[in-house]
């Protein structure tokens, strides 16, 4: 599992803290290895490329910060393009570049994400599929992990992955008034959820959760 | 303590879940009576001022459900004006009528909204500010509170009393993809904060929680 | 009517905008007298009065920005109350202030708002009641304005006014993806109905309009 | 240039609105053809391919309607994914199916975004790059129309084509507060700067634009 430094100017970010909560911890029944990813464009899919040529996962869950959402959303699609909005924590500002140079325009996640949304409803958990992960480092690891599970299954090692967008923390919303926000201690119990939801389900549930526009 | 029933063709609300919790569980340092209002102009008027002489209480915290907020939301004025965009549970849709044919325009609320803002962020819990409590049957209900406030302090019983909206439910938005919530346990733990900073904080703190619009 | 000065940072402020405009050319039917305010708490209340005294209007329509709205939305209640977010233009941050230390809490429009609204949506122009002002400038001055409007009608001179907030030019809306927007043209075209419909409106139409929260 | 019949309950789509308008008046430079779609999965693809076989474009503009957007916003990227929320027009609602069983994950846009979006902000309208078409018929159409462009351009007839969402009308946005909204007539001058700007630019600007998430 990954998450992320804090960018952007912020103090914390809740999918790296997550993750270090759940390091420290581990979750029951399955053997857990975890790595915090820098946010740049250049630094990170290397990083989670030695994470996960070191750690030979069976799963890959990568988590991401999305201030402004209401819920935690596992993303569908990662898109072979790198648009930044504003410099990474390196500094790097790539506009419109293709993440890889003959990549496929997209690739869709592995994970079972409509399974996931049911189960953290149930759990009284805000959550919905996402269509879009942006166009920032999120999507750049997002995009990289979906090539290296194809590399491996072609390898016949297959390689279930995907990335989950989490909301801001209480304290990250707290100076702008309207930002939805999700507290530690309940992130943690949802993303327990999606670990177990993600064991638990090899083929995603068929319900609806699709997305007008 | 009041929360309301369920309305709008929603199963439940979480405004009149938390105060059924409290009632049943209580509250260290203080005696807790609740009442569960009817989504009614007319009847929940009648009904809260009742349970006022029955308890005859020091408190009141008034809670309402506000769809589409992502935080628990302290209201800072009640408005003299029944404007419903739906009917009540009643079937009753007033249109642009003042509450009180001579009452104020407003009346601002007697709890320590920036405290209880102060604290729930603290707690890592959402909270914000806010300037309006809408026109249906909430407003109408913190109106007629405070018009209740004003009448038992003139007559030396001071009440401090005041309306608090808070989320959706994550049962409530499940069916809203983007729609911000918050779990039961997390607003039981919200409002007995609430609960805690308006016994401790007789005046309020002077923290900045303005609206620029 | 009256608009304001930028602020925040902004390089302009289309209520001051579209004030210019329409004080360059004038309305049909009525003489019309304008000013721009500043973004002061202290400074726009005495030149507002000023611009009454000197031109002693039946109508005064006063206007400001509110980023983020998406549509032209008549104020319906200005509240007692300066708790600003941000510095204003000449650095004050007044924060929990009454504007009125013996004042009402609050003071209702005096402008027909949902016949403004009816008009401007048979015109295919995006509008809204709203029932909050904020607690910054605009509210100071949609306040003051209500408090010169119950004077001049004691003094036997009946005034009628209020506050109406409008959206982000594009022009300010460029740098944040998802800000809704009216382009200046459009904005000018809304205001003259506004203009028109109170003239022509002494007492308010009874339609639909009012917010569940 | 194609654009929708209503649906979901809706009187009009403002996106065949516009359409309808433009075929009548034409466009100065250009040869313009049209077709209004049916909101339904398996008509529309099969509608816009005989509009293709029949006019032998060089360039395809889809609209669609984007209720809750602000602003036009050229699409990104199609993805290979039918997931209706509510029935089509035809009454169907497919949940998680490829539109094509072999065809790559995404396709993206033969527009030139970033300078679509630069000219529309120029002309004071508001506009942004989006990274998602959703799931229901307008990304199926998306998708379809990328599928054909992949297939003139192997047939040595490049096709340019790509999808783009509209706001609201104001009419549509009328019963809802807050909906952001367009007029017809900004609309049509929106639609016409695309036309332009597309045709003015045969290679996209490289601007920022991407999206955080």
């Amino acid at each position: 599992m990954s998450g992320f430094e804090a960018f952007g100017g912020a103090a914390s970010n809740p999918s790296g803290d997550v993750v270090r909560r759940l390091a420290l911890s581990g979750h029951p029944g399955v053997r857990l290895s975890t790595v915090v990813l820098p946010v740049a464009f250049a630094a990170s899919g290397g990083r989670l490329r030695a994470a996960v040529d070191e750690f030979r996962p069976d799963v890959v869950i990568a988590l991401g910060l999305a201030e402004g959402r209401s819920g935690i959303t596992p993303e569908r699609v990662a898109i072979n393009l790198d648009d930044a909005r504003i410099p990474d924590n390196d500094g790097a500002q790539p506009i419109d570049e293709r993440i890889e140079l003959h990549g496929p325009d997209g690739r869709f996640t592995g994970l079972p994400v409509k399974a996931i949304v049911d189960a953290l409803q149930k759990a009284d958990l805000p959550a919905s599929v996402s269509l879009s992960a942006g166009s920032y480092v999120c999507n750049h690891v997002f995009y990289v992990l979906q090539a290296l599970a194809e590399q491996s299954e072609r390898q016949g090692r297959p390689l279930r992955s995907g990335f989950i967008h989490v909301p801001a923390s209480p304290e990250l919303a707290a100076g702008h008034p309207g930002m939805p926000s999700l507290s530690l201690d309940e992130l943690e119990r949802g993303i327990r959820i999606v670990i177990d939801t993600v064991v638990a389900t090899p083929v995603d549930a068929r319900l609806p959760g699709g997305a007008i526009h």
